[in-house]
């Protein structure tokens, strides 16, 4: 099972519409189970450097099947996964990446939301992925 | 001047809707004047590799304000630009990318379309870059 | 659907028994629907270089569905494709990689085989496709 | 003196079988004494991005002849080798990456497992590079 790009345009729709509901300008991803991009979106006058945090917020969230923030509370100097975001091309592990399930609760993707803090961020990609 | 999130998804949605006309299965991308990506959609069953190809011929569209393919007849062996494409971390010089302008002509962005033949590649970009 | 690493180990089982069949020595990878690694064997005394090339070899068949040789016929100069092998971190278009299609003729991965002439690669890699 | 193919896949099967034993899915990665990959698997259902992680493991571990774990004890913040996984294009520092040496007691290779906690990773890893 993978994502559509249907459903994937209707995420990023519902996020647009949280982001402009919490004044915050944001870049949106959306990877397939393989962790390959199906969709994005940059509102304008969103940060141009959270382009690619996005996407990678989308990539790590699939990569280890977990949002985003919890590899980043793993990954502090000292914790179990220490600098980890050193693999595949980089990771971005605070939050704002999520995984996206379909109704049987099997992985398909994820979304990656990053412009605003990180819980404005997680924000925005919890209204994308619970559009599913 | 710089393209909006609206004018581009306005694009990519003609440019799908071509696609699907012409019976193809298309990666769309567009970038703004910094030739940064501003939405990117893959449409389902494409090819996984037209992903990259796609944002590479729109960034290659603006890097130098020409078709690709134009660029792409100057890189042969022997011509003026040959192997330009080691450059920008990459440029993709066949046909298939395409700037666009605003009203007055300026340049506010390309759209970049990878999927099929490069005279299919070509004529959705033309169907997307047409909207401006 | 995708590629089980049974299958995959199936594959390389039999690619490795035709490699030692005409006297080469081969780095063999399957990667999976979405171009991930899935298993890899380097035969003892087979060339270094050729460990990145099978990778990228299998990439470059699923990223295209097709054999990489095919890729490579029109990524010439003057070809259709010139200079495609910019995209996605590097392809590798000459023979030796091959879609990998379950019972129902659905793409589940790829394989890629390199150590030897490209005619052998594509012997060896074929060996291995035609398990499943 | 270089770990050999056969030794190689004895090492993984050891490997994966304990992974069975303790109820996880993982990447595993053997290195040659030169830090080059000799194989590797991905278990069904493993994490995506463990694939890099285990082999950037297992090229840790050759890199400096040691368990990765004693590496990221020396590169926290304050240690003597602080952020030294910016070298080698990314180096995993935490368990799960070890040395394989010979019955001489010579570094042959290394391997590096990754898909569940530090400690079950490692665990999978000695089962591993004990079968030497």
């Amino acid at each position: 099972m993978n994502i559509t790009l249907a459903k994937a345009e209707k995420a990023i729709a519902a996020a647009k519409q949280k982001a402009v509901a919490i004044d915050t300008k944001m870049n949106i991803a959306i990877v397939d189970g393989g962790a390959n991009l199906v969709a994005f979106v940059r509102m304008d006058g969103a940060w141009l450097g959270s382009l690619d945090i996005s996407i990678k917020k989308a990539k790590t969230a699939r990569f280890f099947d977990m949002n985003t923030g919890i590899v980043g509370s793993l990954s502090q100097p000292g914790g179990s996964l220490y600098n980890i975001e050193h693999s595949n091309n980089g990771l971005i592990t605070f939050p704002g990446g999520i995984p996206i399930k379909n109704a049987q609760g099997e992985i398909i993707g994820a979304i990656g939301v990053s412009g605003s803090s990180v819980e404005n961020d997680h924000t925005v990609a919890e209204a994308g992925a619970s559009t599913f």
